[in-house]
């Protein structure tokens, strides 16, 4: 839903085909565009027309499914977490080299514009050495709708993979070095939504710089305070709305909320809420760099600076479309015009650090997502 | 010069005499008090009419300071941090039981009126459990005058006594249970100011509840923006008085800078430019409490309570003089009719804290601190 609009606006995309379960999915897409809605990913895959294909389905379906359209030689862009194993993402980074066909992790908060802004000027020099980065997001994301998987942890359910993997996108676009290291706690506070819905993590990167990364699911404050009352999605949003996410679903049978999760996805009667494009761009929370020479917060509206002698504000321009830049890092990649940065391998660091987080905070000690890496080439 | 006001103004303290190698301090102690001012400690502890005395030396001092108090059979206040090594603070709590004499460690944060509130609201139990404590504070501590020692690690110098100091106090008397390790990264990114500037650790407790404190005293950033322009001292702070700490300093030559400095203590002429009192409460920048049915977000006007369904404001009444908690807890002990939170022991459990971060952070390992207290009690 969020990502129709960057894809229906690019000259470059034309819709050749969809797969989904739900035949109101299929059935909207099919009267929407005028092309096939498939019934199984085998027969989307078949399709000679189709060059690249987007895959947005649960966490655990991802491996197999990029495997699949990648060997049939497909471009694919797949929605972060990549995967929620580090040999599932191995599998699928080699399947990419191996078929030649390029393969993009996203959308997730790495792309967002004020984050590229700040990782390029951070990389340019011009404020020396990154020293410092300080990320907190506290939201209700715990209390949403969810499916069942989502709060499952042995099936990629909780915070971590869906949430941290924003995080340490984010952390590590800014950066721009390899992370050394994971200490973290990853918490499992209520029972009866019984996942990981919290984690504090303290990241160690190359050259000494280092980054607090502290997320809450469970957050009866919310952070969005810190952005000007800015949602994630780039949205004006009313603090006097407290409390909704958890009032809400108190009112909720289980089989109500599986319904009210459906409610915002493709194809169903009223998922079209969000008519109005975002006014701002999105983010994942309070952000703030520490570089040798300068301070830089992230907001949906800009940069501010902070340097030894002034401060500046440095607006970026609205977003034209939500998920823009995904979509554009993407059709360039397959057009070969455009490296991609989130590409299998991204996608996969990004998946060794959630793999450490949670692993740091079983085994209460630092672990080093690369350790992970030698681990697994042990075992493949 | 801060904790005067509310000395002055307790009616159980009468001042009965002070030591300082400065002549101009002891001048206008015995012009204002008309009391004897000495020129050693010794002269000063010899005095029959000395019940109490409140030590505000450089932190190298203190052990040495502390120890011949209490032998001389006085009570003491002693600032923090408690003493530079765990084997000070031993024979620093040791001193105390024998003399059967008051130690109270402070002033420090711990003591604000706000944290206190939120550490009793906390202790009853009506939010439910501790779960996770998010505290940040970014200042210009490095580029402020210092004396050389101030930015000697060797001698206690650095943000971690100073400043980690506080941090770990809030912290724990927030959370209210035993630490069981810290893993932190403490760093020096400054060479003409050679010192640990900035820390970031993460610190869990007794029964799963979570710290994440981050410092940093090299900021471009001021985190006193997200206390409403309240300063860690209580005052409304002009934000359009950007980057004056680095400004400043770099006008000094190294000489100037320790006259800057002596020119904010007791007798120098100017030392006096807060006449007007605090309109708010001290702060250590922002820290919120996550407990398991609301999350508190402390403010130097009182406390910000989110619910599961509503969100309140508790207001704190304003400060009648500062530091007031410190001398109310500390003349209770010393009569008898209070039971001080921040005694020996507590200092030196928050000097452990301190140890095991600076420790964590060479070693690249979780340190906990009561390892710590084991290691010394073998040695001593």
């Amino acid at each position: 839903m969020l990502t129709l609009p960057a894809l229906k606006a690019d000259p470059r995309v034309a819709f050749a085909g969809a797969f989904d379960l739900r035949d109101e999915a299929r059935v909207r897409f099919a009267v929407e565009f005028g092309v096939p809605a498939f019934e199984t990913l085998d027969a989307l895959l078949r399709s000679p027309d189709i060059d690249a294909v987007y895959i947005a389905t649960p966490h655990e379906l991802h491996a197999e499914q990029v495997i699949a359209a990648l060997r049939a030689g497909k471009h694919v862009l797949v929605e972060k977490p990549m995967a929620t194993s580090l040999a599932d993402c191995a599998r699928m980074e080699r399947a990419s080299a191996e078929a030649g066909k390029v393969l993009v992790v996203g959308p997730s908060h790495g792309f967002d514009a004020p984050v590229q802004v700040a990782a390029e000027l951070v990389a340019s020099g011009k404020y020396g050495a990154v020293r410092m980065v300080t990320a907190l997001n506290f939201t209700d994301f715990i209390f949403r709708p969810r499916r069942s998987e989502e709060l499952d942890s042995d099936r990629g359910g909780g915070v971590v993979y869906s949430q941290a993997a924003h995080h340490i996108d984010v952390v590590r676009r800014l950066v721009g070095l390899p992370v050394t290291s994971v200490r973290a706690v990853a918490a499992n506070w209520d029972s009866s939504r019984s996942s990981e819905g919290a984690y504090t993590a303290l990241m160690t990167f190359a050259a000494g710089a280092v980054a607090s990364l502290t997320y809450s699911g469970y957050a009866h404050y919310d952070s969005d305070e810190l952005l000007g009352w800015i949602s994630e999605l780039g949205y004006d949003k009313d603090p006097a709305r407290y409390g909704e996410a958890r009032k809400n679903l108190a009112a909720l049978s289980s089989q109500d909320e599986i319904e009210a999760k459906l409610r915002r996805t493709y194809g169903a009667p009223d998922a079209s809420a969000n008519d109005a494009l975002a006014r701002y761009h999105e983010h994942f929370g309070f952000i703030l760099l520490s570089c040798e020479r300068a301070d830089l917060k992230l907001s949906p509206k800009g940069l501010s600076i902070y340097g030894d002698a002034e401060r500046e504000f440095l607006p970026i321009a609205p977003p034209e479309l939500p998920r823009k830049e995904v979509i554009d890092e993407f059709v360039g990649a397959c057009l070969g015009t455009r490296r991609p940065i989130h590409d299998g391998r991204w996608g996969f660091d990004t998946i060794a650090c959630c793999v450490a987080l949670l692993e740091s905070s079983r085994r209460r000690t630092d672990v080093a997502p690369n350790r992970l890496l030698d681990t697994l080439s042990e075992k493949l």
